[in-house]
């Protein structure tokens, strides 16, 4: 079996068709990384992934954390501690941080392309390193100046890992009901209560662990004004244990070897993070970059599970093609990929796999001018298209993954389904994405109760010009004409949707929760769309032989004639309202 | 946590709706299988299943089968082998079997919608007897008279288990190409070759196994017409050992206690069934009725994850409704069940599940009609019906029940993809059911390629007549008019699609494989449709308070406003044609 291969020649041009050389290349703090620079780190990166973390993958898998509850200790798989310890002396936990605290300072969009290799290479592995990410993130935005110079180096390094602990038995979703409380005790906190779900929360791949915890204060107001954050390491300056304690790890369908973990905090010592009561402001730092993350461990499993797929179809002969002159004489079967199904299952991931993939990479670059840009009106313009579609790329881009694994298995058929191809560990490893760092579905209702109303509906605007100008520009090609159409009539409607469910939003609160999800998607497919028009017009200046310019021409062509008129679908199911769910009592049910 | 309960009212309902003591019980046949009979029989096996079978499933999943390369052995979990003794000595084996071979003689709908049951308290378990009866099946239809003497009583008393042997490793679709040879010695023949996928193929819960192989006899022309079928016995009568062994048992993602065996046979003694050459025809006899099964696979495991979200959504306080008027005083949040999204999540499952089941329940008394009735033209109508709709309850119900064990755990939230809760290997396990007895997509060529044409198109009439009539008696209840107004909509829908499709189809063979798993999948929609029509006319004549009556119209509400719609989705991707699949080059993809 030939071993995943990153996805190097897309990203390169993904990155063309979204104006890296342009936007991110010219801004001072990235001065020195022009896309080969930034392309030859990618490649060096994923080699690494696929030399050393890859082949822990599957034995990550089947042997597991272990917990001890004599010392609340848990033990990594084979393997992984040296992985880690390798994987952070190249600097690969650095990339995207900044030099001030060791960093290496390289632009978000090029960490960002360079994670789906990380990911479809040990999925339990890269959740260490993106917790962490997170708290540094928090730390970056909220933390004083001595606990940045305190951990921002060790967490960036590697050193020290991270995690951010927010779920509490009886709180997930909301956060407002959570209970651990914070007792001031002198400059520091003594913080008591039991966190749940907490990834990377003990493991021994690092000489400390910095818990970023929310807890509440004894004066704190109720609900989710009431919450602040603290910064709780396992082990004191002085070497001594804090008593926050592995309590044990759950039992999942998937990633094995991530330790998902129950946190009892017994009186351990917190450092305020940010002002008090305002740890919501830290958890939404955090949640932003991760729920990207989460959206690219869709694009990342999928596209795996797809190179699975496809070489497998390349070795299969099975049955006779269905057209007699495709019919290969010097065997008693064809290949499967003759036959148009397992064409349609393979063009269905490639093609949602490659319109999330450029999604990604355009707002991984609107992070990066909205972080680094010294245009005010730029940075402006890019944080709103951020603020819109991060909640459509984890959304979708989870369900499209767990979909798009899925399918991938029924190109294989019973051999997907064994242990012998890495496919069933993808699809059982990818499940959770659509569940954690907030549940699609809370992620429409941050689209849709959160980024439409703000500011008077601006970012959608923003991003209806980015449709419209899209549509114009590939007005110039006669060979798009048909794409050109499908889109503006999918656009049109969901315009008309938007408008539609707004009004009737205003009157009716619950009709957001009821219809929500569905107009995500809808919204999803059509920034699909968009991406996948401009992956087209930016085809279009290779010569007509080019490889990868009739590639992309014929998955958009299937993108567009396949995939997008289930925007339509969805249209009618948000049209359809509330009533079929609401109307029925709860014992009925 | 409380425990799976069988969907006994539902199958009180379903048998009502379709008219089993009208068509069913007034057969000479079933004429000791009044409707309480038949469902305090159910009742019964349901209590053995969830009481004995249940409490096995976890722990089968978690241990697995055992081989054994010194002896070729497989030894089943702890527990499995005593509860297939108590299974069988209950008789719950021998429930739709023919008297004259020690059978019960039960009606086959009541056999298949007991096994709904069977399959969600251990669909592993559930395998065994599945497999067995394949092979009575076609020992009933194929066999000599001595062949059915000698192995039906014990196969139907579970003394001995069965299994179908056709997949080899260069052919698991395309059955003409496999190579298993059988050579003539006296009135036997001595079998060679390898197969793969063997499910049951050895194990230590029955005294002997007889299997069912597929083989080429050395006259034999090439493909499908020169198969011919053997029975080979684990032992001989002598007690001596048969020389077909296990030569290992697949690693799966699921179904972790139902062994699935490389079955090597080294010259082994088989018995020729049937004709020489006609080894098809043993086939599909088996096939059918297993395909049928799968479909149910789907509604089981789907249903029973159903009923764990349920409660788990019952017991969880999180987030405030979006309507104040619905939030609890008594609570800081409420129940999430006044979310709407989780009801849709639960009404999706529900009103998929309810559907497909009526429309086993409605298929299922077709066989028995088909098998049993003395009026040839109601057993030819109902053979019509069978035919048509085996595959769409196959690629439909197994392609729905994974989708729906999905959003199950997506209620759930993290909670679902624990082992904590039994969804994840029910996901786990259900997905199998779109791969094995003909992947869905071969469900599609045999619902396109073969059912459609079959008789000059006689078959989709049949359904055709039904649909219309349904629609006619529905108009009397002007509570069903939006229902009807959407089901004549779609029902238009597929006879146009239909028209189209075979028209094209008659100049281009490969557009049935391009569109036929779309065109399938609008077609199970428009029938479900159906059979909620039928349900929800049934409902009607009980009073306004019944709250049967009242869970069906809102069940079924949701089911036409907000399932149905995907009907038209997949008829504008038939419409789309085959050029996005059949116009990219290979080394493209």
């Amino acid at each position: 079996m030939s071993r995943y291969q990153a996805p190097l020649d897309d990203i390169r041009f993904l990155l063309e068709a979204f104006d890296y050389e342009t936007t991110v290349q010219t801004m001072a703090a990235y001065q020195d990384f022009d896309l080969e620079t930034g392309l030859s780190m990618i490649d060096e990166y994923a080699r690494f992934c696929i030399d050393v973390l890859a082949p822990l993958n599957d034995p990550g898998d089947s042997i597991g954390v272990k917990y001890d509850p004599a010392d609340h200790s848990v033990t990594m798989p084979p393997g992984f501690v040296d992985a880690w310890k390798a994987y952070a002396e190249n600097g690969f936990t650095s990339l995207p941080f900044e030099p001030e605290h060791g960093g290496i300072g390289a632009p978000f969009v090029l960490a960002t392309l360079a994670s789906e290799v990380l990911i479809a290479s040990n999925k339990s592995f890269s959740m260490c390193g993106g917790l962490a990410a997170g708290l540094i993130d928090a730390l970056e935005a909220h933390g004083s100046e001595e606990q940045k110079e305190k951990y921002l180096p060790k967490l960036i390094s590697g050193e020290w890992g991270g995690t951010m602990c927010l779920t509490e038995p009886h709180c997930g979703t909301d956060l407002g009901l959570l209970t651990t409380k914070a007792e001031p005790d002198g400059d520091v906190y003594k913080l008591s209560g039991t966190k749940i779900w907490i990834t990377f929360g003990e493991h021994d791949m690092t000489d400390n662990i910095v818990h970023l915890v929310l807890a509440r204060l004894p004066d704190a107001p109720d609900g989710t004004r009431g919450i602040s954050t603290f910064l709780v390491p396992k082990f004191m300056d002085d070497g001594s244990r804090n008593p926050i304690f592995c309590g044990g790890t759950d039992h999942k369908m998937g990633i094995h070897a991530s330790p998902t973990c129950v946190m009892n905090l017994e009186g351990a010592t917190g450092y305020l993070v940010g002002e008090p009561h305002r740890g919501m402001k830290c958890m939404f730092t955090m949640m932003n970059a991760a729920r990207l993350q989460v959206g690219i461990e869709g694009v990342s499993l999928g596209h795996a599970a797809y190179q699975a797929a496809l070489e497998f179809a390349k070795d299969r002969r099975q049955s006779r093609s269905l057209d007699p002159k495709k019919r290969d004489a010097d065997h008693k079967a064809d290949n499967i990929l003759v036959h148009p199904d397992v064409r349609r299952m393979l063009l269905t991931v490639k093609s949602t796999t490659e319109g999330l993939r450029g999604l990604v990479a355009w707002i991984a670059i609107q992070y990066d001018i909205m972080h680094k840009s010294e245009d005010a009106d730029a940075k402006a313009a890019a944080s709103d298209l951020v603020a819109l579609l991060t909640p459509i790329i984890k959304s979708y881009g989870s369900e499209r993954g767990f979909l798009n694994t899925s399918e991938s298995m029924q190109v294989m058929g019973g051999a997907g389904f064994t242990q012998d191809w890495p496919v069933e560990q993808y699809l059982r490893d990818v499940r959770i994405a659509m569940i954690y760092e907030g549940t699609n579905h809370i992620q429409a209702l941050d689209l849709v109760g959160r980024k439409l109303p703000m500011g008077g509906g601006r970012l959608l605007q923003r991003f209806a010009g980015e449709v419209t100008a899209q549509i114009e520009a590939a007005g110039a090609f006669p060979e798009l004409a048909p794409f050109v159409a499908a889109m503006g009539k999918e656009a049109g409607r969901l315009t008309q949707t938007t408008m539609d469910l707004g009004g009737k939003a205003m009157k009716d609160p619950e009709l957001v929760g009821a219809v929500g999800s569905n107009y995500l998607n809808q919204f999803a497919l059509v920034t699909l769309g968009h991406v996948w028009l401009r992956q087209l017009c930016t085809v279009m200046a290779r010569p007509a032989d080019d490889k990868l310019r009739q590639s992309k021409l014929q998955t958009g062509r299937f993108f567009f004639e396949q995939i997008l008129p289930e925007a339509a679908l969805y249209a009618k199911k948000v049209a359809a309202g509330k009533g079929s769910m609401v109307d029925i009592d709860i014992d009925l049910l």
